[in-house]
């Protein structure tokens, strides 16, 4: 069966459409460029939607609902973000069987309605600062598509909030980026590199952009999250004022930051394999499945007692299923929650029950021998232990394909060659830069990092081929 | 501040549209028809969303997520269903600056896209039965629109299953039925009638559609959830079969069951009175509300601590909030959490204090007086004994309210003169039924309640006005 899987030394990409279509996550729909999400794949966007909900909500913020059709007017309010969003913009033109006076765009982002209502809904400061996240769906019309990380349809949450002052929405900004990396490290495993990202490559309508970039294994770069400080451009534009504690009239300044269904892209293109998916235990909506292997013709009550009175134990703690199937193979069921990525899997058959023990077989290949009384006190360890694991071999790949080069020259022939993140020297007064290398190298500038800038005058961009 | 909500003897339509403004849940958009669900609107939602979900799962089903736009020429598969839904459209003819070639239905709900896919993943009767449900937003072009109750994008969650056997998909459609059944009761303490559609008022494209059907403070009836059998008439439309076991291709019988955001309008319209909302505990995003009452230029350090301590200690339970905020009255802050209808308030001022004791108001005017440390033990019973409370007055809103009627002249009078439900004999022949009561009474056929239908050929049917 393994080899529906498509080696990833042969054909990446072919490799990550395989990935994606034997773990069951999406599959191709009759519409174009949009994807469906299969239950595999749509409990991954819960995991993400869980953990960051409670962040938000943890960080002062709740949740609105926002209409998904935007009166066509609305976007042309602020300019640059207009120039940037109506090429991308699918729009209704008829409604209730009738041609619509003005037509309405399917949000490509939120900006323009959001900040409509905000006008209405701040007047003082005590109505600041103003924290509100969505969970929506979005349309920006695609030419290329690929499942997860670019299509027409997508989900997302985006985080609008109004502050009295710049430092306050300065704060929030930079905060809810470090919400995004501790989400990527922590629970996705994937190590980021958080930075600001240059003036051509900012949001529409931002004052500045910061994102997160990662590394896949392809070693190109995927920009995992973004928060943006928008200053008082939207303010203006939608006259959103608040009369501050001496009774002078004001604009709120602005943060907005997101997260998409691109994420599950970057989890399943940092870890999985030629075998399918790989899951950290924290992202799993599975962490564990146990596996009975009885033997024919016996009597297997034992066995079946034994996993049975195991799954209950480990239940209480962890999301664990009991695969008993009749009328399939242990090797079948071996490979088919392999290819679905599940973190660890616990084989029982009627040897290890005479000697009392269980295999444990982690699905990066590593195998172990357990005392059966010992499985559920072993099992925390076991997954945190390849929780780290996944992050040190992401960590690793980072850092030993991210290079420091002052040559323009020799930097185009490595790209070329071995690919990788490149830390070039940084002049904002090249303004030609940027457009040179898309053009010679088809490689962007991912984001001024954070941890290469601390000398003003001696700054550094990150470059990679990107998705 | 009470007199900016009509009373609901004036006005009870004014009164809706002042309790939700007041109550901050909702607002209107500036795109047609389309409402903005607030903070505290989509507070609500998240409760329902988080008590189904875990109801779903719990019976089975997964989550999944479909394009929202739909083919124009899929709606037309299935003929009822199209007749039923195309006057409703949304229509997107333009993506990406250009034309399309076919044009784009926004979702008015989500059969046919979702068994172009079904027709794809099911090949053997080990594919069976496939439980998916979707969290999602759907358009449907309204003409009159009503906050929460009518709006012509809302939130639902639709169910779509595939079963061997129309014994196995009817036995479904019917669970799930009971799943919004006891939503209704035991969350949102209302009583519902559940029965099933007459032909003239099921589903576009369903064999039989079951619903629930809900009586508001002004007795008129709100269908608060469908669960309908589809028998294989979509199967027959996208060709969704099977091999059996036998090695036979079989057609698959379906279900489809959903509950949208409308379920809000009728938990405010059912409790809330001429104050504000009125929530009952278990739907309430926040349970109780702490609320000291400083002696102005005293030193109020112990009143603090006292409801500093008592807010940690119910919070581990219960969602419980402080009100300290500086600048605003006592009087002020119990007016606003009265509007806002979280169930319990407790007061702490210098005489309780003194006392030992604190004072603890309920939504609905009942007020105790506890010991200061009895009030965590006491507040499950609070709680609960306000839960009761409700379901209990709803309920005989709804029985006092519901009346056997077989002279349909007296009924006519009886439903102008004083409203409520009508149970009304029923003759499945006089095809001509339905649309007198329309046109005569403004009124239609609910439902045909299960617990008047116990003798075949004496069949009894739910009359009333609606939403």
């Amino acid at each position: 069966m393994a080899e529906r899987i498509t080696p990833r030394e042969k054909d990446f990409a072919q490799w990550y459409a395989d990935v994606i279509a034997q773990a069951k996550l999406a599959d191709f729909s009759p519409v174009r460029g949009c994807m469906v999400f299969r239950p595999n794949g749509y409990a991954l966007w819960e995991v993400v939607q869980k953990y960051l909900d409670k962040r938000f909500k943890e960080t002062g913020h709740r949740n609105a609902y926002f209409p998904m059709f935007i009166p066509e007017s609305f976007l042309n309010k602020e300019k640059e973000h207009v120039e940037g969003f109506a090429p991308e913009c699918a729009v209704v033109t008829h409604g209730g069987g009738k041609k619509l006076e003005e037509p309405l765009i399917v949000r490509p982002t939120s900006e323009t309605i959001i900040n409509a209502m905000y006008a209405k809904w701040i007047q003082s400061y005590r109505d600041l600062p103003l924290l509100i996240n969505q969970w929506a769906n979005v349309v920006r019309w695609e030419m290329r598509t690929r499942p997860f990380l670019r299509t027409t349809e997508f989900l997302w949450q985006e985080g609008h909030t109004c502050h009295a002052d710049e430092e306050e929405a300065m704060k929030e900004t930079l905060k809810m980026l470090d919400v995004y990396r501790s989400f990527f490290e922590d629970v996705l495993a994937i190590p980021t590199v958080p930075g600001e990202k240059t003036p051509g490559e900012k949001f529409a309508g931002a004052e500045k952009t910061y994102s997160i970039e990662v590394m896949l294994q392809d070693k190109k770069a995927l920009q995992a999250a973004t928060s943006h400080y928008f200053g008082t451009r939207f303010a203006k534009a939608f006259e959103i004022k608040f009369q501050d504690k001496e009774g002078k009239q004001q604009y709120v300044h602005q943060t907005t930051w997101g997260l998409s269904t691109r994420s599950i892209g970057a989890l399943i293109m940092t870890h999985s394999d030629d075998q399918g998916l790989v899951l950290p235990p924290k992202a799993a909506p599975t962490q564990c499945v146990i596996i009975p292997i009885p033997k024919k013709g016996a009597d297997n009550s034992e066995i079946m007692n034994t996993v049975s009175k195991l799954h209950e134990e480990l239940s209480k703690h962890y999301s664990c299923e009991l695969d008993v199937r009749e009328g399939y193979s242990p090797g079948y069921k071996f490979n088919e929650w392999e290819t679905q990525g599940v973190p660890l899997r616990i084989e029982l058959g009627p040897r290890d029950l005479e000697q009392g023990v269980c295999t444990i077989k982690r699905r990066d290949g590593h195998k172990t021998q357990l005392k059966i009384e010992d499985v559920v006190k072993e099992t925390p360890h076991l997954l945190d232990a390849f929780q780290k694991a996944l992050y040190k071999r992401a960590k690793e790949r980072l850092d030993s394909n991210t290079f420091v080069e002052d040559d323009y020259e020799r930097f185009k022939v490595r790209l070329e060659e071995e690919g990788g993140f490149y830390l070039l020297p940084y002049d904002p007064e090249d303004k030609g830069f940027e457009k040179r290398l898309k053009e010679e190298c088809k490689a962007t500038t991912r984001c001024l990092p954070f941890h290469t800038n601390p000398i003003p005058g001696k700054r550094r961009v990150l470059v990679a081929k990107s998705y």
